[in-house]
């Protein structure tokens, strides 16, 4: 993993994590004096399958995608980590991230913390420690409507579950005045819903073609959210 | 849900479930005031899509599983919870059941905490907030295994792979002096592994006839669990 961020500022790195907002300016101090902050480029992998050092990330902006790859060299997003997320390879909180990639899918800023520094500062204060557990439980929550979605709806119903939930309510999507953006590419949100990138374009197409979403580089602008959802088989 | 169950011999209730076990006699001893016990017959529900309160269970003894019906009937099992586990709906704990129906595989005993009990005895222990993130951490862990496994897996692969995990370190098995023997009818696999019981059973008799598995009523005999692990196209 390259390091190639700058480890200053690291009060402002914790102040808006929303972990961290019962605390007062002195707490936070004492936890940012323990979290250096590293800033990476769009592409960049945070985390390899072979990156083996106990360490808490805690995602302070943009996003990160956590995939995983398959002996055939297909790629399975498991998770787009949204800022405040807290991920690595920790064992002290049960992740275990053997086999995971992580990566910024945009400039992206994170907070690193050693095992020692978990124990003492997150784990040890009982507001922070709650706000993991809500933290983990939001996205075993997720991960068990992916699981479902995947064994009970086809492609393009997952799709739209899947469109849906990045445009919901708590998630980061750009807004124009009208309607949500997702900032995705084909590839990316395929490797999410589990599908060819062939398949899931098929699918945007048909939506497209129905006047639902409207296709641009990088991006889908979901015009009729209603209509998509509707389409989710729920 | 009934209430069958007696709420008498607390302390027992709690002092061998995994998440307390760094704690002191007279620690034990107040939380144990706050959760009584229910005990659950084997098919019992212990929570449906219908209850509305609050409530963390606590796994104490038995087994539990957890699963979502879709629109069409078809069931889901996306947890066969492990004495220790903690489970509920519990916004507190991020822990969303909602669609969720818990059932007791066995005769299952439960501790029942309320929302104020969760945010006194467990989170504001550090110990035991630490122990929740863990078992949060790892079930999150599992869930991810099992998306990618649906995503890249055939049903005969998945299937080997969840009696691997069933059968693996740290889980409930029964032990021959020969073979490792999962506990579950053929339904509940399917279930499990998100496939029909026609299919499961195609996909178990294949094995038998390999000479990896022995089949019995509701037991499930890995005679070769090197050979059943090689099978699942890890």
């Amino acid at each position: 993993m390259e390091r190639n961020g700058a480890y200053q500022d690291k009060q402002w790195c914790l102040s808006e994590v929303d972990i961290f907002c019962d605390l007062s300016a002195q707490e936070m101090a004492a936890i940012a004096e323990a979290a250096p902050k590293k800033t990476s480029a769009a592409g960049e992998l945070l985390y390899t399958p072979g990156s083996s050092d106990e360490r808490l990330f805690i995602l302070k902006s943009g996003r990160v995608r956590i995939f995983r790859v398959a002996a055939d060299g297909r790629a399975l997003t498991t998770a787009i980590l949204q800022p405040g997320t807290v991920f690595g390879d920790m064992v002290l909180l049960g992740q275990q991230m053997y086999g995971n990639f992580a990566e910024a899918l945009e400039p992206a800023v994170v907070c690193v913390m050693s095992r020692a520094d978990v124990q003492r500062f997150l784990l040890g204060d009982p507001r922070i420690a709650a706000r993991i557990t809500q933290i983990l439980g939001a996205r075993l929550t997720e991960m068990e409507r992916r699981l479902c979605d995947t064994v009970f709806k086809n492609v393009p119903q997952r799709l739209a579950s899947t469109l849906t939930m990045l445009a919901g309510p708590g998630r980061r999507v750009s807004l124009t005045p009208t309607a949500p953006v997702v900032m995705l590419t084909h590839e990316q949100l395929a490797a999410l819903v589990g599908t060819s990138r062939e398949t899931a374009t098929k699918a945007l197409n048909d939506l497209a073609e129905r006047g639902l979403v409207r296709l641009g580089r990088g991006r889908i602008t979901l015009i009729d959210p209603d209509g998509i959802a509707a389409e989710s088989g729920d």
